[in-house]
Parts: structure tokens; C-alpha cells; sequence
């Protein structure tokens, strides 16, 4: 039995036309649900990211959970949340550049508790002209380089000299500080991944010791993902950023999060595939190829739908093959389903979300900041 | 000097917000008038492949230099196409499920000259049902399996058998067959590659003189990409579907195309990135990663803005560092360029193309069939 079958009631939403992401409301209501728990239980406050999703309606569902808000990686993302009425949205990532600094104040100005992260002088001082230009505080990050080299300052001097900036400025106010290891998510091995992590938490507890020196204690202390946020929760973070949880994908259900075994996230999100070429034993074309999947990292993983044991393979743009054990046949237009191989460049190149309830189409929802710059 | 300084008498379309898709519209111009030229002169006609650019402005500059259409790899595609006023549209691969199908007979009724490929005979059945009763015959090509093994029939006794059953059909109307190497389009050797066309040349020869010979002279062999448009002009074919000429990318430029060593095409299209992090010595950190940049081919090549001998690696959902050579620095907010690395799937990404002469930019054209399923 596939979910493409599901007409039902709920005809006037159509059949799904393939590729099609799918997406399981009773997994995802449970994944938002335990990371809240978990965010409760452990007293570290929870502000998922939203570009794993790009959804208002998610960011929502995050919020009325227990949320403190979202966490974007895009201004163009901030701006889709802003304005569908999600308050305490952070932005991760530096902003740079005139014309999206003109937007970022422009955004502050109509935005309930937006902040954002800032990792050089430079970028320091061309936001606190445009914030005392626009007559209205902007509230900045420190955002700190875990060793991945890609956004942050490199040491504790080099942030403690970006926080005095800040805090002289009277246009910019400092909340506090991010460390996001993105490069410890997908350690395997639970002990590994405590190790490397608990190393992070040294360095980043020297740093906001040394803050506190200066009379500098950050409200906000940001970082973790859904690799490591259980790891985190007992390091020196005051909120974590996890994206993934809501829907996993094939790299990170690889991935032991809590080191007990217990998977306590699941699947919620498929991209369903027709069946479109049939004319060999073996294996058959499906409608999902390169266009359909992120090609970053591991394989689309057969579930629906699928014969048990199938592989897929890409098969060019448009295309995939299903590769069936040996005797298994399935015919042409069968639907079947895979769990994304990385769900957020899965989703970003979706427009809509095919949400289901069990066998029933429930509704479509909008993928609101897809290819939001 | 970087595109993104263009504001001057276009000031209303404002600076480029990176990750943006630049395109070269001299580069664009002259590489359709080019392959234009070469259909002219070698006798082939020309129905070049939009799910490159998916762009109906594009098609329709292709069609006015003399192409008989454009071919679609995806129905939603074709809808965009003809629904923007584009006629000639061939759909490349086979629309099966009962919702395409009924799109496609929709699509049928209010389009000029609209075809489509089939491959199996249930596919054929369905297609004669449902154009049955619209009440408008159906166009059908046979889709010819050129050794991929991803769409198409097998061989020549099940291309001539589903030629009879289309042919028998009141409803349906046999217009030729298709063969599209796609597996030969970047072998690098031209030689290599022009055996191996050949060799697929004889095949199709003997099935359509098997055609003949049953009384079905195919009026349509189309098939050839960019890569082997010039050995297949001197086959079989009467009409080619090239596609990526238009832009050209890193792993076509790659390619020499006519065995000359000239290159007949040149690279029109472009993603520009802003440096946001620039706290290393010998690299920085731009706005353009994996959501931003197909990342099933080569890696993104450095260009206009770029310090010579710079180099791009993949950082992440967002980010990319860009690698600099020793001693050269770049400052935060600097632009540069990058050709892109697989350049349908990287358009893909995009709503729309920030269109370029020179150092103005003149115009924003939407991705218009951008994720069309």
C-alpha cells in the first residue's frame, strides 16, 4: 500500500505528482514534541533551525512547543519568518555586504528580538552605522570558529576584542555568543563524538570565563546540532540550535544521538517516486533523480512502497534506478518511497511539503523560504 | 572589477543579493546563434532541451533562431513551456501515473505540435485511453534504450512492436523515436567518443530500416547533446537536443566538442558569492555552498572576481571557502564568480537569473519551470 493511493477525502488536494516530498505529520509532531521534552528536561532552552525546514508553519509548531524562536542561516530566511509572524529569530551566519545590511535593518526594525551573528571588525562597524542610521538597537551574536574554519573568530582574544566592539557601540547590543561544531554531527561513534565535543566545551568555558572577567557575562551561549545536542546540553550552553530532529534523514538516523542505542527521533520525511520505465529484470526507473535528492551525501534510502532489500541508484537529472533483489518485480506507475539522503538541500528543492496523516493527505504546505538568499 | 558593483542606470533592480545566478546575455546570445548556425549548415533541425535554463524567455530566443521547439524532460516543464506560449514541445522521458497522464491530456488540448516518448506498452495503452477520450490524438515518439538502461525499449524488435501498437491506435499518431546518448555526452576524447556514437548510429540505422521496411519511415530520430551534436548531425538523426550549449559549465568546457580543439561554445552562466568571513590566511569564506551549486559533478570554478589560481571547496549548506594563492588576500564583502559545476541542476536551485551585458545588469528573468514536476 502506497500514500499515493490516497484520494479519499481529500480529492480536491489531487494525487501526488512525483518526485513529491512527503512528509508524516504524526512522526513530526512526536520529533517536535521530544526535543521539547528534551530541551525541558535538561534546562537548556531550544531554538531549532529553521532551514533544515523553511517552513512558517513548522517554525510555529517549534514555538507553541516551547521554542524561544528560530534560528536561520539566510537572511532571506529571516525575513520569510519575520514575516509570517515568528518572533526570536537568529540568524547564524554573517551578514554582509550593503545591500544586505540595508535589509537586515530594515528587517530589525519590524522584527520582535531578531538577532544576528558577527565574526569581524569590519562587518561590526558597518552594522552599527546602519543600526544608529535607522535609529533602532540591532543585537549581535559573537560568533566563534569551533575549528571548522568557515564563519567565527579564531580564539578567545579575538572574541573578547569583537565584544568589547560591540558593547561600545550604542547602536549594536551584545546578547551573547555561538559556537556551532557542524563538523561533529555525523561522528559516528557516541564516545568519539562526547570526546571532540567535551573538547569544544573547555575551550568555549574559558571563553565566556574570560567575558566574565571583563564584566561581560553572555545571556546567550548558541550552538549544538542535532548530533551533539545531547552532548551540549550538559556543556556551558545556555540554548541549543538543532535543525534535523524534526525530520531525519539517512545520515543522521546512522548516527547514535544520545549513546544509548535508543533512536529517540524518527524518519518524517520522503521524497515519493513513480515508477516510469520497466523493461528490465533487475531494476526499474523512477522519477527522482538529481533534481530530486541532495547528491551531497549518503544514497536516498528505500521505505514505501519499496521491496524490502531494494537499492537506489542515481540515474542522471530526472532519474533513478530501483535496484530489486533477485525475482522481485513492481510494475509501472507503483509509487514508492525514500528517506532523504540530507534532508536540507532535500527540502530546498521543494516548493511544497505533501503532509500525511497514515494513509490520508492532510494538507500541502508551502516550503516559505526555499532558495531564500 | 565585480558584477555586483552594476547598479548605474538600473538602480531599481538593485544589487545582486548572493548566491544569484548571473547570466552572460552576449555569451548566451552568441552561443545559441552558434549552434542556430550549425543545424543551418549541417541539415539537422534543432528542438534543444529546456530543462537546462527551464526558462520560457530562453526558448523562446532559441525558437526564433530557427529551433522547431524545445524538448522537456518533465511534464510540469512542458506545461510552463506551452502555457508560455512556446510550440514544438517534445517531453523526453515517459508521463505515466493517472495524474500525469490526465495533465497530459489536458496539456494536448491547448498545445501546438505537443509529443511525448513512450517505452512500454501499458504506458501506450494508457495514453491511448485517456487521448481517446479528449477526443485529441496523441503525438508519440519511441523511447530507444541507447545502453543506459534508464528509459527506453531494449531493443529493435520491442521498438518496432511498440510502433505498431501506437500505429494502431485511432487516438495516438507515431511521429519517429528518440535516442539520447546521455552516457557519451562527457567522455573527454573526442575520438572515444565519436566510435561509440557511431556505434549507436548503426543500431538505430537498422531500426529505422526496419521501420521502413514495415512501412513506418520514422519522420522524427531525434537524440544528441551537447557533447556529441557534431558526430550525431552525420548520423541518423533529423533532429538534435542539445541543451547545455546555452550555458556551458565546468564539466562540458572540459569537453572537446567537434574534435578541433575550438571551442564553439563559451560560458554564459555564472553563480556570484559574497566573501562573509575573512579571518584566515589563505583562504576566505563566501555565501555560496551546496545549496547554492549542483553537487553531483566537478567542484565550482572560480572566475570574475577571483584571484588567479584561487580555487572553491564545498563548506557546508551555505558556504564555500575559497582558496587563495599564496600571499593574496580578499576583503569581506568582495564578489566573485564561480561557473557553475553541472549546470542544469544548479539552475535548479534558482528562481531567477540576474541578467548581465557587461558590467549592467539589464533584466531579472524568472527560472519559470524551476522544480516543475
Amino acid at each position: 500500500v502506497t500514500r499515493e493511493t490516497i484520494l479519499g477525502p481529500n480529492a480536491e488536494l489531487g494525487r501526488l505528482s512525483t518526485p513529491a516530498l512527503v512528509l508524516d505529520l504524526d512522526a513530526l509532531e512526536r520529533n517536535i514534541a521530544r526535543m521539547a521534552d528534551f530541551s525541558r528536561e535538561s534546562g537548556v532552552a531550544l531554538r531549532p533551525h529553521a532551514k533544515t525546514h523553511k517552513s512558517v508553519r513548522i517554525a510555529r509548531m517549534q514555538v507553541e512547543a516551547g521554542a524561544l524562536g528560530v534560528c536561520c542561516a539566510t537572511l532571506g530566511e529571516a525575513e520569510v519568518m519575520v514575516d509570517g509572524g515568528v518572533g526570536g529569530v537568529l540568524i547564524t551566519s554573517p551578514v554582509v555586504s550593503v545591500a544586505k545590511v540595508a535589509r537586515l535593518v530594515e528587517l530589525n526594525a519590524r522584527a520582535e528580538r531578531l538577532m544576528v551573528v558577527a565574526d569581524h571588525a569590519d562587518n561590526v562597524a558597518e552594522l552599527a552605522r546602519a543600526s544608529a542610521a535607522a535609529g533602532r538597537p540591532l543585537r549581535l551574536l559573537v560568533d566563534i570558529d569551533p575549528g571548522i574554519h568557515r564563519t567565527g573568530v579564531r580564539d578567545t582574544e579575538a572574541a573578547a576584542a569583537l565584544a568589547r566592539q560591540i558593547e561600545a557601540s550604542h547602536s549594536l547590543e551584545l546578547c551573547g555568543v555561538q559556537v556551532y561544531a557542524g563538523h561533529l554531527q555525523h561522528v559516528e561513534d557516541f564516545a568519539r563524538r562526547s570526546a571532540l565535543a567535551q573538547e569544544q566545551h573547555r575551550t568555549l568555558a574559558d571563553l565566556v570565563e574570560r567575558l566574565m572577567a571583563e564584566g561581560r557575562r553572555p545571556a546567550i551561549v548558541t550552538g549544538a546540532g542535532t548530533g551533539t545536542h545531547a552532548i551540549d546540553a550538559a556543556g556551558p550552553f545556555t540554548e541549543l540550535q538543532t535543525g534535523s530532529y524534526v525530520f531525519m534523514d539517512v545520515e543522521y538516523n546512522a548516527v547514535d544521538l544520545r549513546g544509548d542505542g535508543v533512536r529517540a527521533f524518527e524518519p518524517a520525511l520522503f521524497v515519493a517516486a513513480t515508477v516510469v520505465s520497466a523493461n528490465a529484470d533487475g531494476f526499474v526507473t523512477v522519477d527522482a533523480g538529481l533534481k530530486a535528492f541532495a547528491t551531497d551525501g549518503p544514497k536516498p534510502e528505500p521505505a514505501r512502497g519499496a521491496p524490502a532489500g531494494s537499492q537506489y541508484a542515481f540515474m542522471g537529472d530526472e532519474h533513478g534506478a530501483l535496484i530489486l533483489p533477485p525475482g522481485v518485480r513492481l510494475e509501472l506507475g507503483s509509487v514508492v518511497e525514500c528517506l532523504t539522503p540530507h534532508c536540507d538541500p532535500t527540502v530546498n528543492l521543494y516548493d511544497r511539503y505533501h503532509v500525511v496523516r497514515g494513509e490520508t493527505l492532510e494538507d500541502v504546505w508551502p516550503v516559505d523560504a526555499r532558495g531564500a538568499a
